[in-house]
């Protein structure tokens, strides 16, 4: 985040801060960081020094090192962003990767940083969905951290139908597409050739399909998974619906690894987060590749402008 | 093949020649084709005319129709033409897309070329593997044409360890490549995160790659498959193993559409198609792209070539 504010001009970014822990900038950035006491004071002093709201008074957190404390901070931190775009007070959230193991240690109970947000926002999980974003390619997983096993079971007319519907509302919110386009991977090989390699796209997609055009959107398929990603079929759809977690994010890592953005699709509020593991292996060292911190910030900006004007037609 | 044959100069292809009908490349293509006897006239003929030997005399085959006419036409030349191959008065087979419904119509009961071939070759079909070459990425998928359900348990320690032995053989044979590095993907999301979401990566993957390595070949894995196709991965590896047809064909297909190959590992014969299905929707309607055939003569010529070298120092 302190190289992406360093990089502020040449992308055009807009006004942001951080949240958390001062030293821990300092530690690994040489760049200007200044503190503030409330998100107001943020614009001021973006034009000379990236703003954050220090949070954790005398905790000492070892960059690079996932520990107590950084966890503790990153709870904190994460309750504290999410009140103040759940306030308003700030027109999006970015939220960086967490070493999970660490955040169970202070008591964070929830399987991610989603599941906490979408709790604090009071959505249910079925009402959520994850959307990884780049320049030519938006996917939505129907499943996510599961088995490969467990897969068909998981998948249900139910959950389909959801997760189009919050993908269709997300795309005309969040990005400024009034009609948008869903196409629908089929889960077998070929999507089944018609019964001969598997048939859930009979048994369930087809009924799925049939349960989301009733409620008018405009969605096709199933698809050949194989075939959906090439560039000419990539034009006639503004998102694809996926099976499974590697159906969507095998494309969207193999054509925009560095430009992939993850938005939570289905909340009262924009939350961006960049497409990319944690980095403790190279924190502190200058390597980290900031392109998708900035796509993230970008997106976070956009969507949230995408909301402004939904909200005034709607 | 006749616009391939058109831009012959342009993309540097070697000679090659036509084996099938007259009548039905001369109803789709403006160009001139010119009827050879024997292979050996070709070379004479390539700089004027796409050459072609003439098989099915008195056949009347409407192009655009997969028919009986068309599709005895398509077994017999595939025939000759492997005949040609294995007595190597070709340096390599290239095959076009056929229509597998009505080849069945007319006795051909493999499930598709690729089966035919290797039984004309004498070749057990564990021993064959199918890689999708592109520019910057080549793929073998491990299981192909099943249900995704049936995935886990087509996978076993001798299939991944056949597949990989063919693969990287045919890597140092076709592709020149000495000394060959494997990349094997996981079959669960993050490659089963060491059990929490699957564990056919350590009941299974692990004993395959350690009987990999007993045969001398280095390979790395089991990788999460989503971050494996990224540009900075794909420069660690030569081919990557992929557990299901999707796993592959989606990252080949998703970077290089036009551009893919399809060349069958483990043959004693070169034998490539392109990555592309029948186009019988737009026949003769000069709408074809001719990348990919263009794309699969190159590499036909270029693995012949990498076969006679490699003969020559073996």
């Amino acid at each position: 985040m302190a190289k992406s504010w360093a990089a502020r001009d040449r992308h055009g970014l807009p006004c942001f801060f951080a949240v958390g822990d001062m030293a821990s900038i300092a530690a690994v950035w040489d760049g200007p960081v200044e503190r503030i006491g409330d998100p107001a004071e943020a614009p001021a002093v973006f034009s000379r020094a990236l703003p954050c709201l220090h949070l954790c008074e005398g905790a000492t957190i070892v960059p690079g090192t996932p520990d107590i404390e950084g966890a503790r901070t990153a709870f904190q931190s994460l309750e504290v962003a999410v009140g103040l775009a759940r306030s308003e007070t700030v027109g999006a959230l970015v939220t960086a990767p967490v070493s999970k193991a660490q955040l169970a240690d202070v008591g964070f109970t929830h399987p991610g940083q989603t599941e906490f947000i979408a709790e604090r926002c009071g959505v249910g999980k079925s009402n959520v969905a994850m959307m990884l974003a780049g320049p030519t390619l938006r996917v939505v997983p129907l499943t996510i951290h599961m088995p490969y096993r467990a897969v068909p079971e998981a998948l249900t007319v139910d959950l389909v139908r959801s997760r189009a519907i919050v993908t269709a509302r997300g795309l005309q919110r969040n990005f400024g597409i009034a009609a948008p386009r869903l196409a629908l991977a089929g889960l077998n090989p070929h999507a089944g050739e018609n019964g001969l390699l598997g048939d859930e796209e009979q048994t369930l997609l087809a009924p799925a399909l049939a349960a989301i055009r009733e409620e008018g959107i405009d969605i096709t398929g199933p698809h050949p998974a194989d075939a959906l990603f090439s560039p000419r079929a990539r034009a006639h759809y503004d998102a694809a619906l996926c099976c499974y977690h590697d159906q969507a994010l095998i494309p969207i890592k193999a054509l925009h690894f560095d430009e992939g953005v993850n938005i939570t699709l289905g909340l009262p509020i924009v939350r961006v987060s960049p497409d990319h593991g944690t980095a403790f292996d190279i924190a502190g060292q200058g390597r980290a590749d900031p392109g998708a911190m900035i796509a993230a910030l970008r997106m976070a900006a956009s969507a949230a402008r995408h909301r402004l004007a939904h909200a005034a037609t709607v």
